[in-house]
């Protein structure tokens, strides 16, 4: 995106102030991520993402991917050079275990370098993105010998990865799957199928790409509990030379889609591909599982980040476009108009998205580090109540990120009048891009059950009650200061219409499950709100708190933060009303009426 | 739109049951539209829509429509021969003066069948309707000769039309048009200029293409009050031999654009090209005016559209693809997995869509019918009361049915999961045709700034406090009626929120018209969830008093009414709280913030 710029001091801002981030120094890998450090990293990756992915995101639009006759794919212009470089940068194995290749720093600074990243250029950061969930698998389930072959050459982005679940009959009921693994004799199987909607399946960034494929071993059971994992190289690497054996699968063809057109979606076949169990036999859905959480996280952190780049053009555009005059009188009389940043409407539209994307990323911050303390506290209780907030968190970041993402680089698009729908000045590219972000790696509708049907009975509510005492904590603390009350008194009725929906649930779904679906997307919204309100009442109290040492800038965006909470928290009411309303009319009309 | 049915049955009954179509019977042009005629009309034009038209949406996006080296433009394949069976079929003169040889016929009965062809193909619709802008022009504005001259042609589609306004420095901001307009010797202008986003500005569908061009004569005022309007067709006719004569206007190039790939929207240029002023000079933009009630009626039109295509293709989808299990046991056991129209989430996107567009079309009938009487009643009060309704609701239909319109296809493509992404489903082409529809015609936020800034105070507020008498006697003549509670109930609670809104307005939008501004979109929000669930009371109302008569359908759909008062109208009381939050917050924001 052009003249895109990183919003790194917010970042720094929210790690220090808002999150204290400096006060986990304890835990492995945070002692070389001081504050000196942090901001050379992020300074770092800002440049890169401004410098050469966002010249390269317009041009990778247009021109695309192209499969070429014998099944390679050629990335757009400017790919390839920019994946070396980002590759050489550290940046894949940013995150990733030192023992193979990585660098072992905290998580949430991988976290906001892909909100960068993805702002500049989405279809490129899907590149390395599907390469970190390839590492994030194999970290997690692989045996020592496939960890040893494939994570330094997948860390040091030689080889790149994919996800292969989808298939044309199975898509969010993985059950369907038919894709077979037959046993070789020599512990190896041959995979058989077709995958769909793979990302990143074939390209020419990488010397070897490593697929990891969801499939049925000959007699396992049908439905989800038959399913397990394989690790499927393009070129099976030979232990010796290091070499490669092309491996029996190919890039049928690539998807015509909305968007993300510099990213390769392939339908890929395997026809007796040589693959290799990764984990346990038959519970390859739970391998799948154990690392959702962070390509779900991912995927919400691309939510923000084409908000952020929705909004970065939009106010530009509203700052130099000249239309109309200011209602109560002209700003630039000597001009022929004034600037369209006057107008109230273009404001409240500029406004509701910035005050979205601050507080989105302190929330999207503060689960990425509860997912590194998950992993890396020395304290079990710690652990297990970081585990918590960002399983419940993680499917609303998802959910929530996403839907608002869209709908503001929609409003932002629309701060553009006419210009905004032809493709030159960009921002319909940002449209089109965004809606995948709703659609893949569970749609928001999956999100919103996983949190009402999954999440939020859980060990009996334990992840729903702490997230109550959390920001009942806070508006506990806080709610007698007076300056405070702009954000704590929203936040206490938005809380209370959350709980309200909660204790419905507990009275309607549980012997009526249809009542809790009817509701599921409301709720996760209604949620989503809540945390994003208390991220601007923990906003306020850090700029409060660092009194005059605040820039001007972090007071300012104090008024965004008002913003939201007068025009976009009073939204709870409306999800409670919508879940109250339960599932019985919707569930009476018969399907052919529709 | 594959496999798009017209609702031709909906419109019947909402023309006979709901709105008393027939008992206007007295008025010109009504007589020859008793039930079996407008049955008749409909049923036609529901076929031409559906059979001719509709199969050549998809193609019209993927081939576009093409400039020539010579500047011609071809149109996707299909189109020429579609655009003449439809002027054959007589529909561009469906409603046109019988004098010019217009059918005479009711307007209300164009907007139905409007609805109809751009559902199957709105990029094609876009032809006729702009030629149905300029009838309209040269039908209010036009000299006698003119209307000789332009209107037989136009009518029977040997001609079409266009509308020329934007530059690329004035968009919104009329006032700042350059183009200019000099005195020829003989009573004909010498226009020169460049105009932009010139949709149907050049194709090969017509004989001669009529532009009807917005520039200032040299000497006049600037800004909005210089204005004239001129009438500079393509082919300069000559009145004895029919040729013409090649004028010096040019398409000098087509806009890259996000959809409505099937219509050229043209860079046109005019090089000291003929014309001849239409009305008075310098009143062109009060020319301007009085015919953009229909244009902006139309391009509600397109939302409400767009909306039911979508949701026709995704209930269909929804009914076919298999996935997953009802959450209440098996609906399908014998297959390897439900239809998902079983899950709640599915239901309750879908019955929202349906909700909103049968009362949307209900209410757009009812404004199209208000039109005719404001013309052709012989009663002037009857013609004010009218003239009123409709100035008050254009704005409302122009902004909500487009913002939910575009929503609405987002949603439904949503339906469809991943293959919503994919272009061959087309589905995702759907939404971007109906993005432009936010933004021509005035962008919505202009719509909005109409109705609060203009509509609302004009006259004492006389057409806002008959639409409150409208829905408040509705209220009361009904809310006894136990079987009408829940549409009357929700309705009573919308109404006093939208009373609630205008009476903040008058406290504090007057002396601060930065707070009317602000709350300017929600307003218009609000009105229209209370316009529309005024249509579903008026819907269920209407059913109840066929009693046995009324169809199995017309039952069925009142439980998209229910949901509708249900989860849709609440969203009133949002709109109401962002509007009470006021303007002080966000203009308080410096420009440089944003």
């Amino acid at each position: 995106m052009q003249n895109y710029r990183a919003p790194v001091d917010n970042v720094l801002f929210l790690l220090a102030d808002v999150l204290g981030f400096y006060r986990h120094a304890n835990l492995p890998g945070f002692a070389d991520a001081g504050p000196e450090e942090v901001a050379a990293i992020l300074a770092e990756g800002a440049r890169f993402s401004e410098d050469v992915l966002a010249p390269l995101n317009r041009t990778g639009d247009i021109e695309g991917c192209v499969r070429n006759p014998d099944g390679s794919v050629t990335t757009p212009p400017g790919f390839r050079e920019a994946h070396r470089a980002y590759a050489a940068g550290g940046w894949i194995g940013l995150a990733g275990d030192p023992a193979h290749g990585g660098q072992g720093l905290p998580y949430v600074l991988a976290a906001a370098m892909n909100e960068f990243v993805t702002s500049a250029n989405m279809a490129f950061g899907m590149y390395p993105g599907l390469t970190q969930g390839a590492i994030a698998a194999l970290t997690l389930h692989g045996s020592d010998d496939q960890k040893r072959t494939y994570l330094p050459k997948l860390m040091s982005g030689e080889w790149a990865g994919t996800m292969n679940l989808t298939e044309p009959q199975a898509g969010t009921d993985l059950g369907l799957l038919r894709t077979r693994a037959t046993p070789n004799a020599d512990g190896s199987f041959a995979i058989t199928g077709t995958k769909i909607f793979i990302s990143s399946g074939e390209h020419d960034l990488a010397d070897n790409i490593v697929h990891l494929v969801l499939a049925r071993i000959e007699g396992a059971p049908p439905g989800t509990k038959g399913l397990s994992l394989f690790v499927v190289p393009k070129l099976i690497p030979d232990p010796d030379s290091g070499a490669g054996t092309r491996n029996a699968l190919s890039c049928v063809s690539l998807e015509r889609k909305m968007g993300i057109h510099g990213n390769a979606t392939c339908v890929m076949s395997y026809g007796g591909a040589t693959g290799w169990l990764v984990g346990a036999r038959d519970k390859g859905l739970r391998a799948m599982f154990t690392m959702m959480n962070e390509a779900r996280l991912g995927v919400g952190i691309q939510g923000l980040a084409l908000s952020e780049a929705a909004v970065q053009m939009a106010a530009h555009y509203a700052r130099e476009r000249l239309q109309g005059r200011a209602l109560t009188g002209a700003v630039q009389p000597a001009a022929p108009a004034d600037p369209i940043i006057v107008h109230p409407d273009i404001r409240r539209t500029l406004a509701a998205i910035r005050g979205f994307n601050i507080a989105a990323r302190a929330l999207m911050l503060s689960v990425a580090l509860d997912a590194d303390i998950a992993v890396r506290s020395p304290d079990a209780a710690v652990q297990e109540a970081a585990e918590d907030r960002v399983g419940l968190l993680t499917p609303v970041i998802k959910g929530v990120f996403t839907d608002r993402g869209f709908d503001n680089a929609v409003a932002a698009q629309q701060v553009f009048g006419g210009a905004g729908y032809i493709a030159d000045t960009g921002i319909e590219q940002l449209v089109r891009d965004a809606r995948i972000t709703m659609i893949y790696e569970g749609a928001n509708g999956i999100q919103a059950l996983d949190l009402v049907g999954r999440k939020l009975p859980r060990d009996g509510g334990r992840a729903i009650t702490a997230f109550f005492a959390e920001v009942g904590d806070f508006i506990a603390a806080h709610e007698d200061d007076a300056a405070l009350r702009p954000f704590v008194r929203p936040l206490k009725k938005a809380l209370d219409d959350l709980q309200g929906a909660t204790v419905w649930f507990m009275a309607n779904a549980m012997t009526k499950p249809d009542n809790g679906a009817a509701g599921a997307t409301d709720y996760m919204h209604l949620l989503g709100l809540v945390a994003l309100g208390h991220m601007w009442g923990r906003i306020a109290v850090a700029v409060a708190a660092k009194g005059t040492a605040a820039t001007e800038t972090e007071k300012a965006d104090l008024l965004f933060g008002r913003a939201f909470m007068e025009r976009t928290l009073p939204e709870t009411g409306l999800r409670l009303a919508r879940i109250q309303a339960g599932a019985e009319t919707i569930m009476a009309i018969p399907a052919e009426d529709f």
